[in-house]
């Protein structure tokens, strides 16, 4: 029996009878027709029947699986095809693409579900004397390819699932420190903490599926950085069982203890060992919470705006600006008005959209924004008016409390998009980048012009549209979602857009993920975001940790598959 | 003929000429007297004259010395006695105690000025073919006995001075980030970027010495931190150059790029290459800059104070508490009385005396507390109301800005007082740690305890004081001060004292060093900190990236020469 640990479809995004849903949205069909010249149907399957004799028997070797069992227990074991399907893959659109279709790619021969530190340290014990890879499975949702697996390889692939390794194990009131098992999901601790009064405040986009090593093994951020942090802020300790022993960092605030340990397991995606237990950051929950909307007139005033927020140091919780087209887009998947309350902000709205024809916007230009506050309800209220009028100096019109709402209830929902995309034939995926200030509004023309170059060779209607988030003193993240419709070939395709989009991050000023990770889908342009030498610093660094290369191999440099092979 | 580049005094700290004077502070002397049963005496010397003769000449192969000098220039090579016994050693007192006795220690064979990165990466190259080592030297204050040389070591040592490779090179003001040279010394950058209305805010006790790279080699923090934080959060790029080539990194705000090259070049005291450029995050100047002081009944009190500020996100400069003890030296270095000003501000002094007596505070334990504000005067307004409502809370009384103006103008006097004491046969010291806010008050607790043994097992009176600064979300550091008269072997009885700090430190779950670095001085503590295969891992990246031992062997772990070595 395999342990109770809760995995997604094994075809696609979340949980199995959730999807994105237009019927209720009725100005979404239009707007797709219009962005990408498709005629949207209605969803034809509600889940993909699983069938086990569609996936060739693992070829374990005895020896190996014994020594596995030998160290955890018969129960966490597991050669379930099933099992070894979920675990073949991470959530990139490339892998959905073909798992869907049942072309499960490279299969690990083996799931365990270690569940101490001790047992973790067996199983790689015995990967290295059997010879077998391990690659740690967290919540599957990563979409850079640190999961995918190479078909190339020939030794037997052990899928190391952290799932029992979870619970938040101890709570420091004192210091906001908490400390976490590796294998835990965010909803469940973020409710483990809630419960106490508490919270992480970690919310990225897989939030709900991803789990606390995961966010430290891909350098994650959460939408709510901007208070909470990154990932790297947040982890202040961690224990990291590797082959030779298990690394245990204390949790401190800060230190100068030569170069940071720390720093190197966060993003290190499997290849220095696997994160059991992290210490991090956590605050009490905050009195009041705010989000509000701002329209601007256009993208740059709206990007100088958040630029000023950040210089003056207010704190806010996030800051959000959708350019023209994601404002466009935003205003497309609103739910048709049901109750008397949405009706009569849509009046409200109405009023609102007089006044930005009476100013002389363009509407294509227009862009929304949110911004989050959180603390005491004097301090909230102090911020806000800061804010408030920031925005005005840079000619934006408050749109109130109303679309913040909505917003916070919708953020889980976008990764679903794109599985309901695929079944239209429709490849959609984002990207995403941070840079300077100075540099962002380039980066930002950039993207779309190596976009629509792109779309142009493929000769299809294609969207691109972002926002900016995360905001730093010296820059910010940029993310981009696009999408076109699907020909003959969906993988090189999408390899010739997404390849374009990356380029131009890079060549722009910009480096090649803030939050998404490596994998196999960024290595190729690690030598220029880092230079040639730092790739080859970073290859010493994994060579001399994992010398039998027995750590998930070929992620973050050195990828065995990259994009271009899709090209052929 | 030497290049023009600015150094310390070859035998102590700072400027010729400049000194600790306590004969203006009429309560100092009776203060020594009272903590270390000493008689403080006049300074007898002004300045140690510097006898070439008494330095072994240079056995600089004449290969190698010929190769330096193709790769540079005859000016930018010097085998002068002088520049070798400057670049010999550090600023740890240990070091400052032999080299003002003549006592020399290993020197460098040749030290070598490279202007260019070319050059740096020639000098490297000569050092790999002669198999010589080479030693990045900034300012020479690291108090950590990482510029301390080995003498043991048979190959020929180069000292490498940045001091060519500086200037502001770039100010990308949209951004609030500026590209320098790694040799530019603080008050040069800083004046450099005043002009044209901006601030690294970057101040350690070293500032008037040390070098941007040098602060980035070891991980360097502010007395600003909590607003311009620490220097692996101000450094968003570099250059480092390394025997096989040159590492690049591009300044973004945040990346999830794999391990943070970054973050392995922070802190690696010249292990992993000459850091030769940097891009760090810049201020415009505030418009307004206050420094609030509080006087606190006790410690305990003062510290909630702080842990409140930062839960409650007041953007602050830096919040700092001297403990009971270091608010008696304090008031014990105040200057007399010569203006009216200050006697006026004597009067409301007295005031405030007055009222502390009413409350029955212990004048032992009153602990004095020091809150910089800085932005818009509206903003610096607010902050300093809401810190001004959490320290009366607390149970404090405001001091008003009188002292923190004082404290200002005080601050990079410290670094005197230490040869001060040496010459008056007094061994003075720092060392500072960091804890989360749970474990702050056992570490200041178990410090006091492990001093006050050691000075017991020393059989002499000796004294020690903290303050608290550099406040996180998740704890704080803790900097301690000591000092005891020494005897026949003060070498030993310095390391009796330090050793018993240093592991109070671990002991009680704080770190070896919140900014001072590790050195050889805190070297031995490092397994106890991040784990033995930390380290081992920490000796596969040093051995994988320098498999010569060319690059300032024997720092941050396996030292040569160790505290305990000074026992014998």
């Amino acid at each position: 029996m395999t342990p109770d640990v809760k995995h997604m479809k094994w075809w696609g995004w979340g949980e199995e009878g959730v999807f994105f849903n237009y019927l209720n949205k009725p100005q979404f069909a239009p707007f797709v027709k219009k962005a990408l010249d498709i005629d949207l149907r209605p969803r034809k399957i509600d889940t993909i029947a699983f069938d086990p004799d569609t996936v060739p028997d693992s070829t374990l070797p005895d020896d190996l699986a014994a020594a596995l069992v030998a160290v955890t227990s018969p129960d966490q074991v597991s050669v379930d095809p099933h099992e070894r399907v979920v675990h073949g893959h991470g959530s990139s659109v490339t892998e959905l693409l073909h798992v869907s279709r049942g072309d499960y790619g490279r299969l690990p021969e083996v799931v365990v579900y270690p569940a101490t530190d001790t047992e973790v340290a067996g199983v790689l014990a015995a990967a290295v004397e059997h010879d077998a890879v391990v690659v740690p499975y967290g919540g599957g949702t990563n979409i850079a390819r640190s999961l995918q697996l190479d078909p190339a390889e020939k030794r037997p692939i052990i899928s190391l699932d952290t799932g029992l390794l979870s619970g938040l194990r101890e709570l420091d009131e004192d210091s906001g420190l908490a400390r976490v098992g590796g294998g835990m999901q965010g909803p469940a601790l973020e409710e483990a903490l809630n419960d106490r009064g508490w919270t992480l405040g970690h919310m990225p986009d897989s939030f709900t599926h991803s789990t606390v090593g995961g966010w430290a093994a891909t350098r994650s951020s959460g939408m709510q950085s901007d208070k909470y942090g990154d990932i790297a802020g947040i982890v202040r300790g961690m224990t990291v069982v590797r082959p030779a022993g298990t690394v245990t960092l204390r949790p401190v605030p800060s230190e100068s203890t030569g170069p940071s340990l720390r720093e190197m397991f966060i993003g290190s995606e499997g290849r220095l060992g696997v994160i059991t237990e992290l210490w991090v950051q956590v605050h009490r929950l905050p009195a009041e919470r705010v989000v509000v909307a701002y329209m601007y007139p256009e993208w740059k005033s709206a990007v100088a705006a958040i630029r000023q927020i950040a210089a003056d140091e207010v704190p806010t919780t996030f800051v959000r600006i959708s350019d023209g087209n994601e404002t466009g887009f935003s205003l497309a998947t609103q739910k048709a008005a049901t109750t008397l309350k949405k009706k009569l902000e849509g009046k409200a709205q109405a009023g609102l959209w007089a006044v930005m024809r009476r100013r002389g916007w363009n509407t294509d230009q227009m862009c929304i924004s949110y911004v989050c506050f959180e603390g005491l309800a004097a301090d909230v209220a102090a911020r806000r008016k800061a804010v408030d009028a920031i925005a005005r100096r840079h000619g934006a019109l408050s749109l109130g409390t109303g679309p913040g709402a909505l917003y916070d209830q919708k953020k889980f929902d976008t990764p679903y998009l794109r599985d309901f995309l695929l079944e239209q034939d429709v490849m959609g995926d984002v990207s995403e980048t941070a840079a300077p200030w100075s540099k962002l509004n380039g980066v930002h023309r950039a993207v779309y012009a190596a976009a629509e170059k792109a779309f142009a060779q493929l000769g299809r209607k294609g969207w691109i549209m972002s926002h900016l988030s995360h905001s730093y003193h010296a820059g910010a993240c940029l993310y981009f979602t696009f999408a076109f419709k699907a020909g003959e070939k969906p993988d090189a395709e999408y390899a010739l857009v997404k390849t374009a989009i990356q380029q131009a991050f890079v060549d722009a000023g910009g480096t090649l993920s803030h939050h998404h990770g490596v994998g196999m889908e960024h290595a190729p342009w690690m030598e220029q975001v880092v230079s040639t030498e730092g790739v080859a610093l970073m290859r010493s660094l994994f060579d001399a940790a994992d010398p039998g290369a027995h750590l998930n191999p070929g992620k973050v440099i050195d990828a065995p598959l990259t994009l271009f092979d899709n090209l052929e």
